[in-house]
């Protein structure tokens, strides 16, 4: 059975959470999807964990914490996101939007309000729910623990919702979701609006970018338009960090403007 | 059966480890605590050991090299720790302290000299014994072998202690024994002896500090004092850096008094 | 069955290769060896993946990507590389060179170009083809797949040697060819042409370097040359970085000559 980790931790503090893992279950297939997550930073995570999320089998639990309410009243909460062809995954982590965007990747979802103690380490430390709350819980699922033996249903879940790009006076209107640690730059702007061809010149920011198929398509350090592997419209500089050279953040707004 | 690493690595070196690893136990669960200890620090190491190695399963393998005596004379030791409830964990590393606070923090300890050329890779390089001397000893631990085989049982081992702070003049009084990634101080003042409660007010370092429970009661940027996940007392800034905050490092005294 | 990823991708790609393996071959036991390789440094990559290789059981797969053509035309490729004495490993990656060393390391070669579709996910991206192509591909193999199956033997496939360095003119002449995370140099100058002993006194880049067997050996900031773990001679800062100390870099030519 598979069980993948997100957090914001950084080093040392996740293998903790493997430890209380393999105590449960020790056949587990444990994945590291990011334990990077800039800091307290529950958007980026949330979308680290969406764009991984559908390549994982049936089954898989994900353990995801960016939490910066841990300790606080915030709750935990477990879900179980049912795709058509009938697999399934599950997502713990805190009540807090992180989880949501990856279950609706992967189909309906139903979550659960993690109450149930009997599941918790004996200590629950204030700081660490990571490792007292989210990592056995995860664990007992992952051993086949019906999600519903982790508490009650709910339906006031805190959402997260990156939104969609779209066209708009004959641009595409977005926003930027995510910068990588290389400094590309994905919007919201879906491919299935995107009409570009490889060669259209495209102004951005007041800045002459054109589309291409790939990177190996342009020299280093001129800017690109491509769609990247997320699916979205992502402007890149190739070998270079599109961030800084488009001074662009994330959350900001991103308009595209086809020249010729 | 369960293999950790740690080192002070990096990247690239600690897959050599790896192989060699699954060489000889095809079947090991291997889970990297981290091999980004700060270089050459036994002490850093020691504690980032110390303070995972509870949540494992019984029978686990640590396997940790911060070595800056490797190719020298310093021994190599294998250590069974057995706890009160019947488990026991087992560390293989050399013989500078790196391993006793974690084997102490697991029970009654065993320290072994490891000898027998048998269980070594049949090259020694002089700088890498992580991969040709302690990887593949931990490797036949975890596959069975016992700990009496590696060489003769010795006392006169590498003592590493990080101290008790204490209660003193109407103070706490203490060390500090880690700084994290992100700046928090770990001082070795254990939960047992700190009774204050949410709310009161200390002076650390001639600066105004509260006593929380949890990062998510105070605003970003202020001071605070908390029990850690650690179980000891911590100095943490919500989401900011403590030890630049208080100009502090790792070994330096550190004097907590309660004002109100 | 170990498959072992190497890549630039650093963090959160590799997960979602991570989920398609899994999803072919559940019972995988995956290692990373890097995905911290300098972005599109294919000479990098090759190297690390060289000194790693030999350390893994009979039957490995390497997955590696450092791929700046990714989305052109060039090919990818499996190796079939079988050593004297009956083991063998597979390696699947661009047909850039990066594959070629490690694979030489383990003995005679059969390169495949990729171009059965079958394997693939059904989508492939233009710019993710270590997801797309390049996982699924190894899984098939990791799981059984005979390497005939990839596609048709090429034998112009693009090759990479990092030379040997040779005695000349009563010196060690060589090349750079990585420089690691902490600044020691590695040459291609070979443990079997060095006839250095342990207190030998050198000449580089017009500055006085002793051989040693270890770092030990030397006092904290004291430059010196030893045979590193790679089995190549190193030249290193005890506790520093000795590409800043002698101003090297990866490709240079560098020369070592012996005073008394």
């Amino acid at each position: 059975m598979v069980v993948t980790l997100l957090s914001d931790f950084g080093d040392v503090y996740p293998a903790s959470m493997k430890g209380v893992i393999l105590s449960i279950n020790p056949s587990v297939n444990m994945v590291d999807i990011s334990h990077s997550v800039p800091r307290h930073d529950v958007r980026a995570g949330a979308f680290m964990l969406m764009t991984c999320a559908r390549y994982f089998p049936s089954c898989t639990v994900h353990i995801a914490v960016v939490d910066p309410g841990v300790g606080t009243e915030r709750r935990g909460i477990a879900i179980r996101a049912g795709s058509a062809d009938g697999s399934e995954q599950c997502f713990i982590g805190p009540d807090n939007g992180l989880l949501i965007p990856a279950a609706r990747s992967i189909g309906e979802s139903e979550v659960y309000e993690i109450t149930n103690k009997n599941l918790f380490l004996p200590c629950i430390s204030s700081t660490f729910h990571g490792r007292d709350v989210f990592a056995p819980v995860g664990a007992h699922i992952s051993k086949g623990l019906q999600i519903g033996n982790v508490g009650r249903r709910i339906f006031d879940f805190v959402d997260l919702d990156f939104g969609e790009g779209e066209k708009k006076d004959g641009c595409l209107s977005g926003k930027i979701i995510f910068i990588d640690q290389f400094g590309n730059i994905v919007t919201n702007i879906h491919s299935k609006v995107v009409e570009f061809k490889p060669g259209d010149v495209l102004e951005i920011q007041k800045k002459r970018v054109l589309f291409h198929k790939s990177y190996g398509f342009c020299r280093k350090g001129e800017p690109l338009a491509l769609i990247g592997s997320h699916s979205y419209l992502e402007i890149a500089v190739n070998q270079g960090n599109a961030a800084v050279f488009f001074n662009k953040k994330a959350g900001e707004e991103i308009t595209v403007r086809k020249i010729t």
